[in-house]
């Protein structure tokens, strides 16, 4: 640290993205990514652009977005794309959240850290304990709120009317949903967003979309929500989302059928994995995410980490009092998770 | 504008980028892009990361940083990678600039809006009358300084031995070179962060190395300056280069000759350019960026830009009043500027 930086940021801890060791190739099971590179026909379409790298790209990314807006059922007013679902949030907090902002004890840790950046006070609220969302804590708080639908890393789901209850009693104050993993399993708040200006809902192509590498998110909301995210992106790096990431974000909605398939296979192969480790004496809860989120009575959520990775999968662990018991595993194919399952009934 | 909007936004104006018309081909001379494409040999780089878009990029970029550091010089704890250099100047503006900043009244217009949206004070110390910094005005001014060298929309150069006058004489401020048109002709202060822990130096790959699309820039300067950098980062987008990107920014580095080789195409052009304006009766500041910056006696800077938009070229101008009568002509290739040449005969 320097002594130049401003005191406000000299005690604020950044967050600690998942490791990404290089020193072996390992199972990669704690990330959340898909294990299904994108299909050829979409990762083609960045041959057309290589000539074109020497220009800027479209500041306003209106191709992609009226191809958004289009899937979603929406018009282009109401979208904002991002590098990364991450940078929306960023926005989301620095535009909105000023007068302070409530959300969950266990869920995305990003959450915190987006507060202390832009300091905005924040509460987070102890989920009950089965660990879902208890939905009187949030209604008519009087706050904004952001609620990972599903949540993470317990993967439990929202029903869109208790995310109604919560838009229509705090109609001051903006109600962020962040659906990073809706595509394998809930249900989507986008066709709310056409009925409540306070709602705004964030997407991220990193998980169902099989495009961690290339950073894309999008939200959505009414437009003076996106206006004002707009303002944020304008007053930062008009240029966000460069031209190759512009072109395959497009090409993956021409080709939504391809993923639509991937995520059933993710589903069947995390209802698999489920049952199996239930059998092997697991406690977990009702994961509608690409990932599981589980405790076994005989061993911490360290030790089993530590003990997968010297085995050679890496799994998500963290070190908060609430969840120590648990570890996070992301859901990959079907022969990754029977390689983990042989591994873990020799740990146990 | 939402009504959720945090009040001190509420009235700040966001930056506006060269346009980017679609209506109709132009020459564009507007944005200051290199008229090359990337080579082959960089672009066809990309291939080998198409099949891994599904995994995250690695966050700390750290193939591209050694590279980076091999070939300025310096060790890879001195570097930090963005998404442009526009996302480092912002993280720059936000770590250091808390106490208040300096820069002059005529420079890169998205100064007064980082200090803005960072709620930074801010004094604009107006140029000379010939358009020169006056290196006075900045020692020893016990404040937090950001030059551009060259200059834009001016291309003046300062020399080496001024910046130091000036990171020397504020030693408990940052000193920020803004070095986006450095390699046009002038010198960079890299070799300066190694002696002084207060200055920090920002490079783009959107000028000399083609690649405005696929947003890339870099920072230098002192560890503990970079450490500063990389929280900002980790705490707002720790994935902020996608994969795509991290290659050919390596790829460009491991192919410097092709781009030493097209600098000095463009300076050719440039100085071919000056002097047939000059002849045309310009007046013209002694630019070393890829752009001139020029005014004639008959005829003032905003219709000089629309006569020559109608023709199917685009420059830029600015409605601002000091630099009213002034254009910003990038430079294109020789066949380009010839184009121009004649156009604008035509109008005057």
């Amino acid at each position: 640290m320097s002594r130049f930086i401003a005191g406000r940021f000299a005690s604020m801890s950044a967050y600690v993205p998942g490791e990404q060791p290089s020193d072996m190739e390992y199972i990669k099971l704690n990330t959340n990514e898909m294990p299904f590179p994108l299909p050829e026909v979409v990762a083609k379409e960045v041959e057309n652009e290589l000539g074109k790298l020497h220009l800027y790209p479209n500041p306003d990314g209106s191709r992609l977005i009226n191809k958004i807006a289009e899937i979603y059922d929406i018009t282009p007013e109401n979208v904002i794309i991002g590098n990364g679902s991450d940078e929306l949030l960023a926005f989301a907090f620095q535009a909105f959240f000023e007068s302070g902002v409530v959300f969950p004890d266990i869920t995305y840790g990003f959450y915190p850290v987006y507060a202390k950046l832009y300091n905005v006070p924040y509460q987070e609220i102890p989920l009950a304990d089965d660990m879902t969302i208890n939905i009187n804590d949030y209604t008519a708080i009087g706050q904004n709120v952001i609620l990972a639908n599903p949540n993470a890393p317990t993967g439990i789901t929202l029903r869109l009317d208790d995310i109604e209850k919560i838009a229509l009693s705090n109609p001051d104050h903006v109600i962020a949903i962040d659906e990073a993993y809706v595509d394998f399993g809930a249900d989507s708040a986008v066709p709310l967003t056409k009925k409540y200006g306070n709602l705004l809902v964030i997407h991220t192509y990193s998980k169902s979309r099989s495009m961690a590498g290339a950073r894309l998110g999008f939200a959505i909301g009414s437009t003076p929500l996106i206006e004002d995210l707009n303002k944020m992106k304008y007053s930062f790096n008009p240029y966000n989302i460069n031209r190759l990431t512009q072109v395959l974000g497009e090409a993956a909605l021409n080709n939504e059928a391809h993923f639509v398939d991937k995520r059933k296979e993710i589903i069947e192969v995390r209802e698999y994995t489920n049952r199996t480790l239930e059998k092997l004496g697991f406690v977990l809860t009702d994961s509608k995410a690409n990932f599981l989120f589980c405790k076994h009575p005989e061993i911490g959520g360290f030790e089993l980490y530590s003990k997968l990775k010297d085995m050679g999968i890496l799994i998500r662990q963290w070190n908060k009092p609430r969840i120590l018991d648990y570890v996070r595993i992301t859901i990959g194919t079907r022969e990754q998770m029977d390689v983990l399952i042989t591994a873990i009934k020799q740990i146990i």
